[in-house]
């Protein structure tokens, strides 16, 4: 299962008991931190993220309310002794910062900790679960966005023709691997006979803080879900546009243009209180949308 | 009138909804903040403190869950429009630090920003209403502690002697500043035959992390009222040394030895869930001890 948990949805300046940009995205026991703005490692033991399971850490760009969490986070991790790896991905000069706080600080960290600047459009992790990638996105300053992509290795099983050929049960497994079955008297059977390819992934972007942009659509198109920020009302849009930013309504057309399946949207700016309106005007352009909203988990579909 | 409002109350890791270092110490109008750590802001509105009313900002040392709050509170102010003049007090490489994060977030100050580094024992703020001044304690880093010393300029009224010589009241506040009154006769009035000198003012010191350290006992000797840190137990006074912090009784030690009046103790430590045994080692050796409890505001008496 693939699924995303808000721990901050506000912009820039904490109000109305939100917070700063962070989610947390799970993925078959794995969690993957996108974002961590001021006070992300007590909303994180609010809601029960479990910090040790938690080992890439991913920051879309250096403003404060997207990462000024990160280097307390590393902090506790030293002082709650972590031992596994941690790396954490995000654009220069996001390493020397850190370090310089740890420096400062006469720290030294007792689990491996590696940087990954990013620099370009690129897979930054892939493995047999799961492949993440990260793209640009047109904000003031350099900053990506991520897409999540489910793997799913295993073959789907044909099952009628399985049990036709009575090949044991103990033997499923590796079929949903792809090997062949020897049946006793030394008969073949191929393994694209009894099984289909892998359904494909879910997929979750996670597109930070932009501009209306469609030269994203390319990376988030047919995306189960994605998050796109929607810091203002719609007939701010000048203003949006000004400072970088997006509108309910230009987050929904994207969506509609890029063809996901939902649409999550946060970043709400410190301005409005109730965020009714927020989710109002981006329904009205694309239905399936739900407020990112702290604490809630989102299941992909 | 001198106070301290208590924000964050633990030691380094977040705990119990206990919150790192950071007291907002109140006088005439003025707001003081003495350390900074994570989520200060937030509680900042969580407790009604006005940021607006903060001139000067105190960090007593660069480890982090006394400072890292700080980057996020000058942005907010950047992002708040103030415009008022700001001064920030700590130990380099505090300047750097925040000046690399606003670079690299392409951030300008839209209020004048002025940074000192503190490197010794000295006076930072000499007014007619407040002397603030630093000194050094025993940690694992360079680190300051604060003493806040109230001033009376105004003298004391004699006020038997006044209506005795019919000096009108409209001339007492000039009588407080220290002038003569001239009678209607041409007789002089000297000052100090119808005033007396000014009472002393209160004097609150944040004496930061730090060792049992006798040699602070000059710095706070005297004190109305003093913070000093008990991050653990008295059973554990080889890991305090270790770790150069104090225990409840090394704390109340201290606050006897230097005579001072009142004694808050906090920075706990995120080993202990219940602060009751921290309060009853601390008074059995100084009864007039108090927890720091957030959200709570201490008068200095």
């Amino acid at each position: 299962m693939l699924s995303v948990t808000i721990l901050g949805n506000n912009s820039a300046v904490p109000a109305y008991n939100r917070h700063p940009t962070s989610q947390v995205v799970s993925h078959d026991g794995t969690s993957y931190l996108v974002d961590c703005g001021e006070g992300t490692q007590i909303q994180m033991i609010r809601y029960k993220i479990r910090r040790s399971k938690i080992s890439q850490i991913f920051i879309s760009h250096l403003h404060g309310d997207h990462y000024f969490g990160l280097a307390g986070l590393l902090n506790s991790f030293n002082l709650l002794s972590h031992t596994s790896e941690l790396h954490v991905f995000g654009p220069s000069p996001l390493q020397q910062i850190i370090e310089l706080q740890f420096a400062a600080a006469h720290t030294h960290m007792c689990y491996p900790l590696h940087f990954h600047t990013l620099t370009q459009n690129e897979v930054l992790v892939d493995n047999d679960k799961i492949k993440i990638s990260c793209f640009r996105t047109d904000h003031r300053i350099e900053c990506y966005g991520f897409v999540f992509e489910e793997k799913m290795s295993k073959r789907k099983l044909l099952l009628d023709r399985v049990r036709q050929l009575r090949i044991p049960v103990t033997f499923y497994s590796s079929l949903q691997n792809g090997l062949d079955y020897i049946t006793s008297r030394g008969e073949r059977i191929k393994n694209d006979t009894v099984t289909a390819a892998p359904e494909r992934g879910k997929i979750y972007a996670f597109c930070a803080d932009t501009r209306y942009d469609e030269s994203i659509i390319p990376h988030i198109s047919g995306a189960d879900m994605i998050y796109h920020e929607a810091t203002y009302h719609d007939n701010m849009r000048d203003k949006a546009y000004e400072r970088f930013h997006s509108t309910t309504k230009q987050a929904a057309v994207l969506a509609k243009k890029a063809g996901v399946r939902k649409l999550l949207i946060g970043h709400f700016s410190s301005k409005y209180n109730s965020l009714d309106t927020f989710l109002k005007e981006a329904k009205d352009v694309f239905p399936n949308t739900d407020l990112a909203l702290e604490g809630l988990t989102y299941e992909v579909h």
